[in-house]
């Protein structure tokens, strides 16, 4: 198939499966997802993304679907299913039940499973990103990686509309991360990124990253940092599981980082070698 | 039908209506509700419901799936269909588009609509809520009417759990609102309500106790609050859709309340009323 779906045992094309209006992903956004690429129908560093998505469910007291061997085995029986050995998204998210609308945990519901991949070209990664400032007005648990994502939406058209790439999104003073990304930043040959707390999700991509300097002895500083400190980076590196690790040029309408190109390429090259390597055919 | 559901057209009980699982309100929660009780087979102040609505879909930049005519008729036809005249919630939705997942607006997207009737007792009214005080963590869009829910529905079962009917949400001393419900305090004769900021929903039956205090000349304060008042308040006044109005007995395991019985009881009989003359046969 050109791209492919599953809900709850059903299988078909995106635009063709359907799921319960009861489903309380639906009108309570209660569930949590994760994604990962996909290259030569092989999904990169899944574990990473199971053990994130494990731990998403456990945050929000939702019995998992299925056991994570199943859930390897259905994920991977989904992309063997593709046409094609291209770059895809294998995305997957689990709701709590379905179930008539309330809001406490219904009695004996079990969690669904909703999946699906469809081809993604890793091409953004050629040209640097233009962001957009924008205030950060999530809730207090941006490490659960939730489908509730009003202000992301929100955030991430307002930055189309400016003819941007992506958000930074900061609370006060402090940067916290990207509409859909996880940020860092370089600066005097460090690679600094924020940590991880409540207000941000535990990128894999950053982790990735974090992994990645210390094998080519980057040194790292996670910390904090501010607005001010992002405008004066060497470079500001977007951080995501779709485009891996993507430089940005400008933030709001001025010109952004640019000074450690060398870095930068040097870190971007590891990346996609290691992405290649590990999704050889 | 006992109880009917509907999406974008297709009608049917509530268990059978389904939806694609590209609906934005699926993955992302991009979308509004709101809810109206039935009694009847009228629909109880409508006006007020669809006013917040729209400005729920404006405040979101939804294009309304219907005009307002369109949708009145819409609801009235769905709950025409109802076997019994007996009270009923009315509740309806709209997200953003039928879509592969992307973060920004899609270009072109029409927005969903969903909508379902189901029978709801009013029996809560008749005994006094318990609740426990939960830290409100949410984001800072209460005024809009999301499908983001998940701290609300994290907050309810905690109370569940503890024996309780509701939730007092606080950000640090100051009262915000209900897991699903408004809230307002009477202390010497004064029905005190927050104000309706970002931090809370305009709820349309706190609108409607507004306008009882004015006709049955209940002085009125609009103003924040803290947790201490809410302890010293003479009475706790829980009010939603679904329950109107019914008073509190306990905080946290403590007593609350019950020291103003006679204008409780008078301001709920008097809503009860208004309720029963708008939805008579």
């Amino acid at each position: 198939m050109k791209d492919i779906a599953y809900y709850n045992g059903k299988i078909g094309r995106i635009d063709e499966v359907q799921a319960p209006i009861t489903d309380r992903g639906f009108y309570f956004g209660d569930g949590v997802y994760d994604a990962a690429m996909v290259n030569n129908k092989k999904i990169f560093e899944l574990e990473d993304h199971l053990d994130r998505f494990y731990n998403s469910l456990k945050l929000l007291r939702i019995e998992p679907p299925m056991q994570r061997d199943e859930l390897t085995k259905t994920l991977n029986e989904l992309v063997s299913q593709l046409d094609s050995d291209a770059p895809h998204m294998l995305y997957w998210q689990s709701t709590r039940a379905v179930a008539h609308r309330m809001h406490a945990f219904p009695k004996g519901g079990k969690a669904s499973l909703m999946a699906f991949s469809e081809p993604c070209g890793l091409d953004r990664q050629d040209h640097p990103y233009k962001l957009i400032s924008v205030e950060d007005t999530r809730f207090l648990h941006c490490n659960i990686k939730t489908l509730n994502l009003i202000p992301n939406c929100m955030a991430m058209q307002q930055a189309v509309e400016a003819g941007c790439d992506e958000v930074v999104f900061h609370r006060g003073d402090r940067v916290t991360e990207g509409a859909h990304s996880g940020l860092a930043i370089l600066k005097d040959g460090v690679f600094c990124t924020p940590p991880a707390d409540n207000l941000i999700l535990p990128s894999i991509t950053r982790k990735h990253f974090l992994t990645l300097c210390d094998k080519l002895g980057v040194p790292t500083r996670i910390a904090p940092f501010t607005v001010d400190e992002l405008k004066n980076a060497d470079e500001v590196m977007i951080l995501s599981t779709g485009t891996h690790c993507v430089g940005a040029c400008e933030l709001d309408g001025k010109p952004l980082g640019g000074k450690d190109p060398a870095l930068l390429d040097k870190l971007q090259k590891a990346y996609q070698q290691w992405f290649n390597e590990e999704t050889a055919k």
